[in-house]
């Protein structure tokens, strides 16, 4: 069991606000994070899957194959785009990195090929702080 | 002559259009960077100043100093803004990364000690693109 | 569950050896680290929590809570200090990494909130090595 | 217990491809990792062994001695070396990252001190790929 | 005047020898980098040019069309390559990267837009080395 | 004309104080960098030098030549040492980044072969610090 992990970026925007609370609630508990129109980030994205390596090409998973699937889930629906307001699978989603990560699991693992599983996704939104996040 | 510098980060949104323009043309220029609602980067900023080491200190500047001032003149200004709206500095400029290198240019010249003297600011958008001013 | 880390930065000097060896047996065991006067590193510490997301904010931990209890409790008595000589909760501890990580683990665990859970601490000593260790 | 990880570089060549394949076949699944003269990467491997800290040192395993042994048993073995070609604990083997780490871990389980116990080899081939194995 | 760097990299093998020089003198001279059946590197390229940006965009040069310029030019002809065997602007090249960055120099040249102007490119070969170079 | 760094890292120990001033004086001024028993960083020292590549080898300095001097004349007097107290070249002199590295160029320059000729010193503190030193 060899675990294989692929690396992609994304650059976004969100907001962490909830609608149904006061200005002044938002900015108390989440800060900067509140501002009204919008702060930004590089995010970073590994995906790892775990397998046997087939015995005729030595992978896992096809890596350019991993890539595809990251980029046509995640990556074409998250780059340079708005999190709160432009992303279908993160509607009514509290976009914190916590939830953003379960989201992305949703969405790959359907698409991850059968002979690898996934097993991890790490989300970096800044050099100070990730999040890791295992399917359950 | 030395030359010192200190890096310091902030996280921000912005977008890349004109008003003046349609939203075909915004896009045909500025492809991803034109989305509606923005988008969003950690921007890395270093400035480099030079002069003489202090003989009783050894500094050029004392950097906490400069730490300072970056902070009140720039990072406070930038950090989780939308840099299309929320910088009175940056109003009616077009934020790419070679307009808003210079607006900081002359946020700071002012404020730096006379006993150091302004060189360089480098601004990282990503791991991929940077840009450097030497202030003319 | 999701894993949610927090890294911080002390820089710090120490020197390892011990008293009740001679300097020819602390040179032999710990070679450069034994130099009498000391040397230092840009020490980087990870502190991974883990729970569920809370369901208003999305938050495993707010970061900004987590990186001020990791600086009161950790960073202020570390930074710019001789771990040998400065720091009480390192007295007659030999400060190698595997040491310095137990101790910080002591000093975070009653002060994690009892919303999420101390999973696992990384202490990086340069680029070439790094300890983690999960409690136990 | 406390993991204790060791980081060395190796800068290598190699070639995915089978020589029972037609060069089509090759290509097709291999894509540009079969071009037929090769081509390289700085590859970089993490070591972690795992154990208690030595009362008198507070080591888990002296870092130079693990130092010597990665780069006796493997660095000294891959580096400036073509992995196709030069190395004959590779002989047979399809260069894949699942395959080299693999080998690298049956290099070093028999050299690992007995008060340490080899955990994770970490092997990055690029910025965006890397694997990890376990040992099963 | 504004400068604005663009990164991109590629993964090659190569070897330092020649072909009029005995074993024993190219092993002399080169060192490990000899090796007859090549080593490899992932190589990182940074290409800078210079100019005023432009009124509209503020845009020095649009980044995605210098990538385009640099990857059409450099990276398709050298990813996954063999520098010694598979690149005709290399062909009678001794593959150190102060002939490469010169040769890399001169096909991007002609290509640069008229509106900026090719200042520096860098050439990382390790963690450990780069070059860089100003065009003459 | 080609411009070529090497890279190298020490990791070391230092005091910022004036012994003629009082350890209020000393508070003030250098703050956490006055502390009484030191702290540490690790050191990473960039050394380019400028020329023209030979045309039998490409080189404009045989790397690990330059990697001998730097080890030779920097990196083996200033590893695991206390720069306040163990460096001979450093006596007398306050162990700013500023101070150090116009030392380390004195050092240097002798023993740089001919055929090359010392361009640049960097020298990084931290990730936040670093300083640049052409000779003059």
């Amino acid at each position: 069991m060899v675990y294989v992990t692929r690396i992609e970026h994304f650059n976004a925007a969100h907001r962490l606000f909830r609608s149904d609370w006061s200005d002044e609630k938002n900015a108390m508990v989440f800060g900067k994070c509140a501002n009204k129109n919008g702060h930004g980030h590089n995010f970073t994205l590994e995906v790892t899957v775990k397998g046997d390596p087939d015995p005729d090409t030595g992978y896992v998973i096809d890596l350019k194959r991993l890539k595809e699937i990251i980029h046509h889930r995640v990556i074409d629906r998250l780059d340079h785009k708005n999190l709160n307001l432009d992303v279908p699978f993160l509607q009514n989603v509290q976009p914190s990195i916590e939830n953003i990560i379960a989201c992305i699991w949703q969405e790959l693992l359907p698409h991850i090929p059968a002979s690898a599983k996934l097993h991890r996704i790490t989300l970096h939104e800044t050099n100070s702080n990730y999040c890791e996040y295992f399917g359950g």
